[in-house]
């Protein structure tokens, strides 16, 4: 294996060189400079984070970043000690210090009364915003590439998100911790997807090129995770009908963030907030929500829940909200999950946390 | 068969006749009033729009409407010259007068070099628009259904549309002729979708209420045309995913129509068209695209597009314009099928008609 510590951009081959430097500037784009920051990998050691680290290592002089890396061993397969290892040896001869859990994820599942899927997702997250506290990392990194990205609008268009949500996933998430989620508490969460805009494709060729080998995950061909049956069912099916899907699912994603600070922008100040962790309010006075139309009042109703930490708000409920509004048939009161309550008089809106049902 | 030609609400199951007044009031609800006109209903003999068919006529009295149908024989199976005297059928049993035309499709094809399925549908709406003209008709009723919008939307999907195009096919198409278009001349388009939001399974149940038959095109299930192949393979899984994904798809639909409103307004008086025809043309001054975002200017480029009626563009040559414009590298020519051009330069951009490569 060429990994050494002092692997550099001049080790990759001139596309894959162009390819690093390409994801710093789409990082820059997105607002965050990477210039001097120490920065976390999450490292499952399937190929997509193994490039993602290899790439950051090969950025490492160029950026002057410090680099740590992390794997938390979900132990659902009897393979996965061995996989941990595995990360643990890749980030030895990268010369990136590890930080490695092995969490009983199924267990986590009985406990916190949510699916496999979630659990392993909360623990992860859990697991990364620990060690990227403990190593004083600005960021945690993550590998999700433009295939993740196609699958996530497709996911989103099915559970039913609107508009700019259904262009997926962002490529900064800058979320502080949450007291209160549907399933309790939840970790702040400080995550850049660097690759946002590349293709497994890409990452790959660039990991044969280095002959870095990386462990494939076999539940990755699972049909029992919905996201391996939009990836493995349903994308190659868009992908045979149009071959250049990415690019589009790149342009929506794009255009989604446009459309998502210009509304960000429209609605500033419409949002009046105050009080901190359950004794938070949020509240929209009578006179912004006249003066906003439809289009703009349910996008408003949308970023209260946002803003409560109570996640996404079902498209439903939104509607619902706004048709009291409209209708004028107030008091009315709906229910969220975590407990936030949203009250609608005739003086406005007020969202506040609220123990009982 | 238990239909005649003065069938009406009272013959439809009670759920089926509050399904056909929530149509009415679906339609009312998209600004048109459908009492007392004339209306001429696109019949291909299958299950959706025989159900159109059948239901208007049951309104017919409720309405004060005049009902016409049209059938067009696209010459494409052995069996469609039968199904044809089928539509013929049921058009009498139902006292509803009935224009019949076959055409050679593939032919059509050769001639316009086009594929089959894109000359079915041009020959298709020129003749519906033919009829309509010539019983005097206000609109021509088609009987696309939310899973034809959902198709609709994957399509757009896969084949790169932006917000709020993703949303899906209008309710209402008003259309002029167009001189010039991608295949030549088109006819003018003034449709109505009533059953938009409504579920082929309400439609199909309706039928075996009634007893009325209608014929299965065979073609609808060759995995030879693109658009069956979303319905048979995508669709499906997706639904399979989430039963409820027909009730995102109207809210989704909902939003998009909210949405397009809303630019639509915030775009009136920014572009300033002169001329008819080939002599058309449209023109946004600089002052204009100086005061929109990047999310208004494209939309702006988008819709002066459409006006010019050279269908849709795509979205990565309108973030071409976006980009000569944004970074003032003009003057620059940008060329749009059917000989339809616009030129960049300080002043603004001009889309105007030239022969000229």
């Amino acid at each position: 294996m060429p990994l050494h510590p002092e692997i550099c951009l001049k080790d990759l081959s001139p596309a894959h060189a162009r390819m690093a430097l390409d994801v710093v500037r789409f990082m820059e784009g997105q607002g965050v400079s990477l210039g001097g920051g120490r920065l976390l990998v999450a490292l499952s050691g399937g190929a997509d984070s193994t490039a993602l680290l290899v790439l950051f290592c090969a950025l490492r002089s160029t950026l002057g970043v410090t680099l740590h890396a992390a794997h938390l061993d979900h132990a659902l397969r009897a393979e996965s000690a061995a996989e941990a290892e595995a990360c643990r040896a890749l980030c030895a001869s990268l010369g990136v210090p590890f930080f490695l859990r092995r969490e009983d994820v199924a267990e986590r599942a009985c406990e916190w009364q949510c699916g496999i899927e979630e659990a392993g997702r909360r623990a992860r997250y859990a697991f990364l915003e620990e060690c990227r506290l403990q190593c004083g990392a600005d960021w945690v990194l993550t590998a999700h590439h433009v295939g993740d990205l196609a699958e996530d609008m497709l996911m989103r268009f099915t559970r039913g998100a609107g508009w700019p949500g259904l262009g997926g996933m962002r490529a900064v998430l800058d979320e502080p911790a949450r007291a209160e989620g549907e399933h309790g508490a939840e970790a702040a969460r400080r995550i850049l997807r660097p690759l946002l805009m590349r293709e497994k494709r890409e990452l790959v060729e660039m990991l044969l090129g280095l002959g870095v080998q990386w462990q494939e995950d076999a539940s990755n061909q699972s049909r029992e995770w919905k996201r391996n049956r939009m990836r493995n069912d349903v994308l190659p099916l868009l992908l045979a009908e149009n071959p250049s899907l990415y690019d589009n699912v790149r342009r929506l994603w794009r255009s989604a963030c446009e459309d998502r600070r210009w509304w960000d922008e429209r609605l500033s100040g419409a949002l009046a907030e105050r009080g901190e962790g359950t004794a938070r309010e949020i509240s929209i006075p009578a006179g912004v929500l006249v003066s906003l139309e439809r289009a703009g009042r349910l996008r408003a109703w949308a970023e209260a829940v946002r803003r409560m930490d109570i996640g996404q708000a079902r498209a439903d409920t939104l509607e619902s909200m706004e048709e009291v509004w409209l209708k004028r048939r107030f008091p009315r009161r709906f229910s969220f999950s975590g407990g936030v309550k949203a009250e609608i008089e005739a003086s406005g809106v007020r969202f506040f946390w609220s123990p009982e049902r």
